[in-house]
């Protein structure tokens, strides 16, 4: 039996009943037209064949499937939103190609093994959400053997940054606010500021050396339960010195096929990793490898912004570094036993001899 | 006895807790640096004298009143920032000048008389918060007749705007999204996007006409009674064909000096009116007349933006008028009776004989 739909549950599919968060969603062109450019590259996979869309919304990346020559498309949201898919759907007169569920991937019923499953899933520092889940579910439920999940592989990075203007307005402003001293705020300011952790858009001018791979899904074999928990150490080395201020999160996703493709074997395979990637949790990696020539959606700081900008979180007070030298840590990030759909994030690290934690909540 | 403290007024308390939020108003600086001058103008009135500063935030007002020679500030805050503003005035020794009261003005016990009050209030579209109470309950409570209010007047302005941009980008984008029509989800998009007051900035460009006082406040005469609910009848007549999306709230205060000053007949009495500002409730105004030189903060559209922006309420459709089309009708602002910190905004309108209704609520 599927897990009960909860209070929390029902919180986040109303999160998605009102309509602005899709238009931000839709008009983010760096995703949305990845996944347009991606279900048209797969359009060979796709043409003719049956394509499940989880978390489907307004139905874009469904009706993107039918364009692409989809047989049938299964477009499934628990939100509210569904009812608007549906009506979408009707007046594109698609209503043959594309069946709209308003319900969870646990609790609908496909009678019919698919091709593809599409989804945008992704949350911010990729696993905020718990999306992912459902398409576990859905690819558990209904994918067949050999069959495309689009993307194929998700990745989040973790780098130290610096930041100071960011600082500087947010701490060092009480310092001197219109001639006074009000730098008796400073403790809560750090705290106010720095105590959640923060999303917004920081350019690769920030990250003081290469990002380290916290997690590598491959969205073929992941499974609910390694997902319950993610954690790996790091040691980095500064390139530069500089007053480092926190840590960035942010991740990519491929859309590459399932190894063996063409395959008749019957057995579900891992993407195909490029061989610099075989180990790469917990690797440092300074370029990404592509010999697939997989499409790539990337949040990183270098690349341009999307809506799920970079995940900051700052300590009270910076560290100064020195060019080469060492941090090193681990992180943990685990769901929240207050509500699944939170993320407890904990760092510790160390420098130059002095260790430190950092307990943050993402709600 | 005073009305006792609510949750509605405890939630309230707590969202000024935060850091941020005083950041952004101190960050104000058409707002901070106006109550400065104001301040510093009136120096004359406040160095020597008694001063309460009506819901003090981090102080800032409290310190200039003292740097203008105050012998005397109670500061007054029901919210927790008051236990840093106590900090601040102690790390700035002046904890013999600023007295500070972490508490409501209906609670706290002040032994004298005051000259000066002196408060920022005002919330979006001037009266949401309902802030004014406090103030007006602190002036009935330690004013000395002939003491000074800052500011001593408040105007809340309406206007009807045509806003193109703003209309296209939230609802005509839905007609055509990556080449899909996605023209079913309009009567959402305009729901979602229009049901609420909206916090935005708008320039003059936007405004079709001459703004209409919808609210002038003494605030050395105005009681609470006649804040429950204010209304005005309003006729406009547009000075360009364009389409017509929705009405705008500003206002402006002024810092001026009550009448008779210097005054010893123990009367209150109203700030001085310029002359062609006799009638303000309900009269379009084309120019402030401001014979007293009057220091102002505007948050006109036409004046540089502040934190307060403008307020908008957006029909679900536009209405095309011509140049010199009449738009009349009412407008209705009450405290709302699910919270009394909110409001209800009750419009009328008609234009070329079509008559329209629109309620809001302002959370």
């Amino acid at each position: 039996a599927p897990n009960p739909c909860t209070d929390f549950d029902m919180a986040y599919f109303n999160s998605y009943a009102h309509l602005g968060i899709h238009e931000e969603m839709i008009k983010d062109r760096a995703r949305t037209e990845s996944y347009r450019n991606a279900i048209f590259q797969h359009q060979d996979r796709i043409a003719g064949k049956v394509v499940v869309d989880v978390g489907c919304g307004t139905g874009i990346l469904s009706i993107f499937c039918a364009q692409a020559g989809a047989k049938r498309v299964y477009a499934v949201d628990a939100s509210n939103i569904a009812v608007q898919a549906n009506e979408v759907v009707k007046a594109n007169n698609l209503s043959d190609t594309i069946i709209v569920f308003h319900g969870r991937v646990e609790d609908v019923e496909i009678d019919e093994e698919v091709d593809v499953i599409v989804s945008e899933w992704m949350g911010y520092m990729l696993l905020y959400e718990s999306m992912l889940g459902s398409v576990i579910t859905a690819r558990d439920r209904w994918l067949k053997p050999g069959g495309l999940i689009l993307p194929s592989t998700a990745t989040l990075y973790l780098a130290p940054v610096t930041h100071p203007d960011r600082y500087s307005e947010s701490i060092d402003f009480w310092r001197n606010v219109y001639g006074i001293d009000m730098s008796a705020m400073l403790p809560l300011a750090k705290q106010c500021a720095f105590e959640e952790p923060s999303v917004e858009t920081i350019t690769g001018e920030n990250v003081l050396t290469w990002p380290y791979v916290v997690k590598q899904v491959d969205c073929y074999t992941v499974t609910l339960h390694e997902l319950e928990s993610v954690s790996t150490r790091f040691k980095f080395t500064s390139m530069m010195r500089a007053p480092f201020h926190g840590f960035a999160f942010w991740f990519d996703v491929e859309f590459g096929i399932p190894v063996k493709y063409p395959s008749n074997n019957n057995t579900r395979t891992a993407f195909v990793e490029s061989p610099n990637n075989q180990n790469t949790d917990g690797t440092q990696r300074k370029k990404r490898a592509n010999p697939n020539d997989a499409l790539v959606l990337s949040t990183a700081p270098e690349d341009p912004p999307t809506h799920w900008q970079q995940t900051l979180i700052y300590f009270y007070d910076p560290i100064e570094v020195e060019q080469d030298q060492v941090i090193e840590g681990s992180v943990t990030l685990s769901q929240s036993k207050e509500n699944p759909r939170f993320m407890n994030i904990h760092l510790e690290y160390a420098s130059n001899g002095r260790y430190f934690v950092k307990e943050s909540v993402m709600r």
